[in-house]
């Protein structure tokens, strides 16, 4: 089961927080985040999972910026979210989708807890100039069957600004 | 929650409307559509989220047509589809991902309440030949919790034939 | 509705099995998957969805695997699974989309009683160094509504080893 949006709003404040929150970005049964104007590339072209792969600032000008294909773009949520009892997750717009511009590698699915700004996996297929500030994802919210422990994870939990990967942890861990 | 395959064939004609339906396309969770013949590009290579980007017409001839990597196709299901009260879904088939080929660009989720043809953002990892009338995705239904409003965008809903991006008019409306 | 982490537990050997099962594997809404050490890529760059694609092997060694963009690598998952009474759903993790290595192209939805290990659709946005065994994706489970009827497709139901697309039976069946 999915909440409708009327359902997101009466959880507002509650079980669902979204900061800032404007009622026109409400859908039938989502509600759309904005793109902020800070994003992250990685200094090197060829990246390598057990490693920490180095990154750099770019900022959005208002001008817009032209993105290039095969080579990806870590953004950002301008909206923090919080979420309990409903797991959250991260899809595009049809009309972003209609650009060819994706804003996650096969990964929409969060986890019930999860505090923070969503970190967007931007990539294109072909040359595309994004803006700040527009309508560039839309959540949503699943019901939970069974107990749970929330999201806790050292990694991407309450995360400020816009995070790189941290997998290569994963092969330090072990 | 998700129908399964037979509740959709129970809600035909009901809150579900498929036409044409065949019952050969009918999944255990989820219904096969199939790729009509027209497609759509843009004219320009370079894209602009606040343009209205120019496109142009394709038609796959019977002995297929070659899509090439780094450029995005806009393509639409044969089947005209209706949803009350549950939420559509569109993913690809397996064995059409095996092939490299998406069919949406991170955005596969759709509104309560849409009627319509679903407009396919198709894109190749490999050069691939590609036929009308293949079964290239398939949907499916989550419930719904919370009452809701229906879909009612003047952007996509109703749509006939295959439709660009009119994201340009999100820019307008501010 | 979605099993939570500690509902998936409560179901394994019942209606999910997943061998081996590891412990630390479990999230709070899924179960994360490893990537098994053989790939396979299709020997002619041009893909045809009326040909059977011919594919040959690739190991991944002990250092590790160079991906190049622009070229569909199909893995498998180390771990056999089945469910029943549920629908199964693979998605990619955050760690991993943030490289921007995608593990399916727009087809991450299961089947209610499938059975064998789970074909990953392998691509990437940038080069990439990736190793065997490093957890590639994660597995959650969807409640279903209505009566069933098993996945029991000849194509991929009990798969040993990775397979390729054999959506080229689609037009030998018609």
């Amino acid at each position: 089961m999915i909440l409708s949006g009327n359902e997101i709003k009466k959880n507002l404040g509650k079980d669902i927080i979204i900061k800032p929150y404007v009622e026109k970005q409400l859908n039938p049964n989502s509600y759309n985040l904005k793109l902020h104007k800070q994003l992250l590339v990685y200094e090197n072209n060829l990246l390598d999972m057990k490693k920490e792969n180095k990154t750099k600032n770019l900022i959005i000008p208002p001008e817009g910026l032209v993105l290039e294909p095969g080579k990806l773009y870590l953004g950002r949520t301008k909206e923090y979210t919080e979420t309990n009892n409903y797991i959250p997750t991260l899809e595009g717009r049809s009309s972003i989708g209609r650009l060819g511009l994706s804003i996650h590698i096969s990964s929409p699915y969060g986890n019930v807890g999860f505090k923070g700004y969503w970190t967007l996996e931007i990539a294109c297929i072909q040359p595309i100039r994004i803006y700040e500030d527009i309508d560039i994802c839309q959540i949503y919210y699943h019901t939970i069957q069974g107990d749970y422990q929330n999201y806790s994870s050292s990694k991407y939990q309450n995360n400020i600004g816009v995070q790189g990967s941290l997998l290569y942890r994963d092969f330090i861990e072990e």
